[in-house]
């Protein structure tokens, strides 16, 4: 499976890489196969989609929506590291954390806009990543969701 | 040593799988021998041990318990996986989160609980894992701790 | 490079390993070549450098300081299972908690203090990790800060 020809289908067009906050890599190997992401928030040409805390702030349905542009700016990153995103073998990892709101308690429903994304793109042996998705008061920027990925490509 | 005497002794039994509250996979396999854990929260026979926040709703204790009852849905899991827990070999690196009042500070000794009986299962080589225990505001399904393992098995 | 001598330059001196908060290993090895460090925080000389909230309790710089001795005391730890740092060879992955106020959102200029100097004891290529900065209501001991690491050695 060509997962650009899928995201066209899809209608999911990539954007530029989100830019950098800070002191890091945005996409580091670690052995012989495999990429650690770094954590990437929820900004669409420049800004948070939504900040504040989930269930105060932002819904549900709008923290799926922010998680899934988490995972187009990831994917614009690997995409700038790796040059061609069929090299993307498996995802093994995801770590999602959401902004929220005390008693808000549906952070995985939040991460799922993500990992449906994943799997629409990449098909379910290749997307279904192990996961987890954490509540927390506040990410960087104020953004609504914060996510990293750990991923296995074909060794070189 | 057989992990299912070493449980017997302790009068340990695990419970069924949790079962998923999203789109992940529960064990993730990483190379050639290491697995991903998800997340996974403290239901026990299908609701939350306990819910809201340490040092508010309930006591360091009560949070070993809940951390204790983690590390049952997560062995369940990867039993589920392997089909023998006899084959894992070393526990890498716990990641456990504790749903904290903002003053709380004692982390480390709820998630001493799923350390303890790692150990107590499978030895202190063996279960004797890198760790970090974090204070967050809100986990799923207002769960009082979540926790994630990633472990090694003998290469296939 | 020798990092030795690039600390000295620094004027850097590293203190003793910070003793554990739990039932943990400080220093795990993972593969025939990486290792996870457990979460430390910013305790020096037996206490911690800050406490409390972001925005609230510590400003950024102080933040940032805090970070600063997260690492001194992560490559104590690792010293003490390495023998010699000049055997790390690269750091994968930093992945920093920031005790933080909900409105903080500078969680990463914070967890620079520490990229920054992991760069400038090991050199860019060695030192700039993958990352991600999360904000958190809570951390043990109500430390400011607290740091994890995965880093790769050469395979012995």
């Amino acid at each position: 499976m060509d997962c650009y020809e899928k995201m066209r289908e899809l209608g999911i067009k990539l954007p530029p890489p989100p830019g950098k906050g800070g002191i890091y890599s945005s996409v580091r190997k670690f052995g012989d196969r495999f990429y650690y992401t770094s954590g990437v928030g929820c900004k669409k040409d420049g800004k948070p989609l939504f900040t504040g805390q989930a269930g105060k702030d932002f819904t549900v349905e709008q923290g799926q929506e922010a998680a899934r542009v988490c995972v187009l700016n990831l994917l614009s990153n690997i995409e700038a590291e790796l040059h061609d995103l069929n090299r993307i073998k498996r995802f093994i990892k995801i770590l999602g954390f959401v902004s929220s709101a005390d008693d808000f308690g549906q952070q995985p429903k939040v991460i799922d806009g993500a990992s449906r994304m994943l799997i629409d793109i990449f098909g379910e042996e290749a997307g279904c990543a192990a996961r987890s998705a954490i509540g927390v008061n506040n990410l960087p920027g104020n953004q609504a969701v914060e996510i990293e990925l750990l991923f296995e490509t074909e060794a070189e």
